[in-house]
């Protein structure tokens, strides 16, 4: 569409400006005065080229640096992380075979079994600025079979090993429901088989996806992608509005491909249909995905890779409240519980691109269409206020300050008050004209 | 695969054989019995052709009985029932445009303005057995603005009418909560624009979709199934393991193409994953679909279209407790919520394939595996007795008996137990083989 076209159409149609009250009219009208400001596309293409280009050398440079997930964790058992890696079953077989091989020698010579477990306590779990994520600290304790404390553990363990290992066998991926049922009587509750699973992955220095044990989807992807999911080539272009499920084994994930200048990651499926329809991806080559709320392992893990594989920058589009943010670090940060996972799970380097608290009034959201902040918002607020990686960045602290000032938060549907596609219209391609993010 | 290969591999690697616990060895040598009693596919699969074609030709007959949805309501003021339709955006426009002429002449001949509002009251949905789905009856209420009761609401109802005719207008699908942002002050909170929504499907005799207002998507769909989503053509047999997202909007799906011999609704998303990663619809042609829980609307219509245009049986997998069997009723009769629109949400004549409480004995699903009910569970199942649709079908009822006698309810991953892969290899083409469904 044409700019000419695509103005006089907002004109004639923005349902904002219909309305009488005066507070919400001058806004709207200074929303669509934003509009004015907006140049050529191809001007802001140019710009984002140069940008992606950068990002691109600049991983270049950073993968220089050391980092723990480079290392082969098995070759580096002195290391003081733990820092898992993906492997390939044949890989993660063996492993568990050495595993097993190292227990019955220990068994034949009449000392019994036990197996070295780090400990994911959370005294372990450590925030390291230099890598800018979560990661565990190396320190093992024994389980050994022989002992009324550890004995069931042991054998949870022991079992799941030999879960995982038909698992592998047969080239199969499996949820941790599917897992639990498999034994219900020795594991009583599925927490436990969870919890062994993740030990399990420690043990052999492998993700969890490594083991063949997937998370349930959740995530959607569309724009400029191809990728194969399970040899099935799939252009993310051709997705229509649904877009494509992103698939629950990433390691069945190959062959990825794009021309897009930038990633967008979007909170919430609402407005990433608002994208989708508008086919956003066609005026600014971008791929667009979403985690609908909570990001979910598959989504971090697709992410990483298409961060990864396609060095581009990630920009984040989330509600201005404390949980946009969370949302934010998860995908930045990891979460605790899965510390030491945290190199394939986190995509470092996204950027804040809205909607920001400062955006309230510099795109002069209506007041009614902000929400007062509730106790448990500024609480969660303040929290993240003293969290590591929201102070490594001036500019974040700065927003979220702003936000526990004003003590108002609003959602990125919010823009839908000065028009259905302001979004997609105004807002993001000013936000990228500008790079005003952070 | 072979017969004897998958026979070999499941002999080798089947996880519970290798369990020492008696009764479970006993179950699962027994549910691996099971596996010698399937015929060959060609077997199955002629059955399920004849199914197939008997599903088609009584589609057929049964289009001629007369059924509300058959009509055009607009041409009918004088039915006892309303029911909305599908409408394309001119004439939902022009519905909308004379609604409007018509207050508009009201006013200027000095009688004010007044909408007429079919009520959604509880005490208008009733469930037809004849049609086996939950409808409105047909009661309108006045809606005047010259009244202080009634301004309010009648000056919502205005203000939704104009903004479902922008949105017409730009081409463009929408979500409740967008609509909702348009104008914070006037709806105050979003259950009223999204009541008065309702009301408005039901006064211009619309589908919600008709008025181009969707809501998110959670659904996705694998299996032998073409379809185009706003144009682009979606093969579901190269979707990968995670399958197409079903799109938001029903409305740009068009071009639907189907060698299925049936369409398998599945509750849950590991279930999903399980059938989508072992390819099932390559050995039995069929359609995989779920909505990852509660059904949400977009899944429902999907599923309603594919019924309509593809006349094949559809066959549900859900867990054994009274949820799954709720969902189930979703699917087929609609939420009482939602009456007016239950012609165009629900699929009549889902089977229940399982897992069913006869199921649990029936596979020897072992003990442990089993969970008690909670009291809640066992509430919802008593009220569940005392449905219609429910009480029309003697196996249901039996069934759900059996699940209050025994205070036992299981889920689809409890079929873990006998192995991971024992629901796509014995469990599934078993009850195909015997038809074993109700």
């Amino acid at each position: 569409m044409s700019e000419k076209k695509r103005r006089a159409r907002a004109a004639a149609t923005g349902p904002a400006s219909s309305s009488k009250k005066p507070r919400v009219s001058s806004a709207a009208s200074y929303a669509e005065s934003l509009r004015s400001k907006l140049r050529p596309d191809t001007s802001i293409l140019t710009s984002l080229r140069a940008l992606a280009s950068a990002a691109a050398s600049s991983s270049k440079s950073k993968a220089a640096l050391k980092d723990p997930a480079d290392q082969d964790p098995s070759a580096d058992p002195a290391s003081s992380y733990i820092v898992v890696a993906d492997q390939d079953s044949t890989s993660v077989t063996s492993r568990i075979n050495r595993l097993v091989l190292s227990a019955a020698r220990s068994i034949l010579s009449g000392r019994g079994f036990s197996f070295a477990v780090p400990s994911r306590a959370a005294s372990n779990q450590v925030y390291l600025p230099d890598l800018d994520r979560i990661v565990l600290v190396r320190r093992e304790s024994a389980r050994p079979f022989a002992n009324v404390a550890t004995a069931r553990k042991a054998t949870v363990t022991a079992r799941v090993l030999s879960l995982v290992h038909a698992v592998l066998r047969r080239g199969i991926h499996v949820t941790k429901r599917d897992l639990f049922y498999t034994d219900v009587k020795l594991f009583g509750d599925q927490s436990q088989s969870d919890a062994v699973l993740d030990d399990v992955s420690c043990m052999l220095g492998c993700t969890r996806s490594s083991l063949h044990v997937v998370a349930s989807e959740k995530g959607v992807v569309v724009g400029r992608l191809i990728f194969f999911d399970d040899g099935d080539r799939i252009d993310c272009t051709r997705m229509g509005v649904g877009g494509k499920a992103i698939p629950p084994n990433i390691d069945r994930v190959s062959g990825i491909e794009s021309d897009a200048l930038f990633i967008l990651l979007v909170e919430k499926d609402a407005a990433f249909m608002r994208l989708a329809e508008d086919r956003f991806y066609n005026r600014f080559p971008c791929i667009i995905l979403t985690a609908k709320g909570q990001p979910d392992v598959a989504t971090r893990l697709f992410l990483r890779r298409l961060k990864v594989e396609l060095k581009l920058p990630v920009l984040a589009l989330v509600d201005s409240d404390p949980y946009g943010l969370k949302i934010l670090s998860v995908y930045m940060c990891g979460s605790k519980n899965m510390s030491y996972d945290s190199a394939n799970l986190t995509t470092p380097d996204i950027k804040w691109l809205g909607v920001r608290p400062s955006d309230l009034d510099k795109y002069r959201v209506p007041e009614q269409c902000r929400l007062p902040m509730t106790d448990h918002d500024i609480k969660v607020g303040k929290e993240l206020l003293e969290e590591d990686f929201v102070k490594q960045n001036e500019g974040w602290v700065k927003e979220l300050e702003t936000m526990l000032r004003t003590r108002q938060k609003a959602e990125i549907q919010a823009l839908s008050s000065f028009g259905f596609q302001y979004l997609t219209e105004v807002y993001l391609p000013l936000k990228l004209q500008q790079q005003d993010w952070i």
